[in-house]
């Protein structure tokens, strides 16, 4: 399906990174890839980005993703010190976007939540569920992967991609 | 001078990334390079970032340092949107660090002031003043790159290189 949009979406961290592609199938969105990549506590973070630089490559061939999809930079604002460690993953993956390609779409999780559940305050649980009956998943086993789903899904919303007459070449 | 060990400090930013490094000569240390990494600000987010991871790469090649300095996690810590900003750059060169199997040392600004200007507590004045009398320079034209210089500095004193007998293979 190699016209078809692909849309992958990560929701970063330094100990788990979650990903989801979907793919704007006809009928609706189908799950082709969905996981968290994982780096060890322990390790030198240079090595863990590195780790996670690799893996973000490979999964950008393996899908060749139209578009990637993350959380806005304004949604990691709480802890400074969070904020910046998260900066360090989301880098890697721009970067790793970026020397792809591919476009990188940020949206805020108002607007993911919105797409998915209907409203732009819907709770974590709310998602979830809405996002089960969306892409007719009996389970979704991990919130990092979870996250990602969600919001690869409100980037083909926001894309337009994926409703009848609008899939781009 | 295969054997004498080369620091290279970094100042990151994404506007403008300062660099220095510096060589652990016997009588003081010798600045190799030093300069500056711009980026233009209407560019895309991930643009921007490959430019830079570029041009990271093409320093370790250059001059292959035996260690790359930046300043602490913790001293970036004002603002949490200027934190995950600068966390990306810091990470893009962490990344490139670690795939050129650098080792990456992390200083807090403290530490820095008191190698250079022999107080934590010296001003950015006195730093530049005094970075310049340790290495013989008459002028320090950009303050990104001092401050990669100082931090280059720093890291070579910490890491106890290039004092007589101390060099390490």
């Amino acid at each position: 399906m190699a016209n078809v949009p692909l849309i992958l979406g990560f929701d970063p961290g330094l100990k788990h990174t979650g990903y989801g592609a979907l793919q704007a199938m006809p009928r609706r969105p189908e799950v082709c890839g969905v996981g968290v990549l994982s780096t060890l506590e322990g390790q030198d973070l240079g090595h863990r980005l590195h780790q996670l630089h690799n893996e973000v490559q490979n999964l950008l061939r393996e899908f060749r993703p139209d578009l990637v999809v993350l959380e806005d930079l304004f949604a990691h604002s709480r802890f400074p010190r969070t904020a910046i460690i998260l900066g360090h993953v989301r880098g890697v993956i721009c970067l790793a976007a970026a020397a792809s390609g591919v476009k990188v779409m940020a949206l805020a999780p108002s607007v993911v939540k919105r797409a998915v559940a209907g409203s732009g305050r819907a709770s974590k649980r709310q998602v979830q569920a809405a996002l089960r009956t969306l892409l007719g998943l009996r389970a979704l086993s991990n919130s990092h992967a979870a996250d990602a789903l969600a919001l690869a899904y409100a980037g083909m919303a926001r894309a337009d991609i994926g409703r009848p007459g609008s899939v781009r070449p």
